[in-house]
């Protein structure tokens, strides 16, 4: 292995979740047809990296800020759904169930990883409850997401919003026998009328 | 999602073993903390791409062409150990094991595929057998790897070298209540005065 490959193997191994025999996999897939996959990938990266900004009202990223989301005049200004991360917009945008503006946290609280409120953006969350009717807590359903809902909760309390969650229950497709307890009890505790 | 970030994921999406979702994780790590990481990943895929060669001697890859390991004066003429890939050529030299040259084929011969004996570097490894003692017929202990390896030898015959291929057997740490039947016979029929 030479210093090149080397370097490369080392940048892919810093992505997540990908370990030293993955990324000399991926690196050994990029160099067999390098004339033809690196100078795309290299191009993509530069575009993103020219293009992409971080949205200072909702804190997704975006090529333009404030973002397409935060300016579209077709969505509903009255709710914020809050979540903790970029990808969780991008999950609910794929859903389209929701059509109203977003807020995103950047994590959680984390005793562990010494993150406190600061580190979370939920000053401009609360100036912008002020304005809305409703704010939706959709955070994971973790003792880290729990444990940061309680407190923007708590946080929000003060301005006379209205304050939702997103429903506990089996997943679609879930089948009972698979289900852990504590989803079992918070499902059979919050059932509707048939 | 914008194009910019829709492009990037489909660009990662393109490497081996990395489904969408995995692609959107992998491009959200980038770009959240984009001013450091994605220059640093251009620059080392951009230099592998200017400094990365194919050997045209073993067919490995290396900054320089012949590369460092037919160039080492250091290392035994006598025997080429042929290898499918070379990642293959890479976890050898790991080992350390092996103080010769290579021959990397670039694959195996698969009908399914289309691959047949041109499509591999069988040409080449003719002409260098004939100047040495040993091939080292080190190719995967599957079918496609097997078969492979018997039409090589079959080809080498003529030239008169010897033709060795890897001890089959239990891998080191491997429990024998976790041996398939085919290694257990393998092993059982290969056995050595202990």
């Amino acid at each position: 292995m030479t210093t090149s490959i080397d370097r490369l193997i080392a940048e892919i191994a810093k992505l997540p979740g990908v370990g030293p025999r993955s990324a000399r996999r991926l690196a050994l897939n990029l160099l067999r047809q390098r004339e033809q996959r690196i100078p795309s990938l290299i191009s993509a990266l530069h575009t993103a990296l020219e293009t992409v900004k971080t949205c200072n009202v909702c804190g997704s990223l975006d090529e333009s800020d404030p973002c397409k989301i935060c300016t579209d005049d077709g969505r509903d200004n009255g709710s914020i759904l809050v979540v903790e991360d970029v990808a969780d917009v991008w999950a609910m945008e794929r859903s389209r169930a929701f059509r109203g503006r977003y807020h995103v946290l950047g994590g959680t609280l984390s005793a562990i990883d010494g993150r406190g409120p600061d580190a979370l953006r939920i000053e401009p969350l609360l100036q912008r409850a002020s304005s809305c009717k409703e704010v939706i807590l959709a955070l994971s359903a973790t003792v880290a997401g729990q444990t940061t809902a309680h407190y923007v909760a708590e946080r929000l309390a003060e301005s006379g919003v209205t304050i939702t969650r997103l429903a506990q229950g089996i997943p679609m497709g879930g089948e009972l026998d698979y289900m852990d307890d504590g989803t079992l009890g918070a499902a059979l505790s919050a059932r509707v009328a048939y």
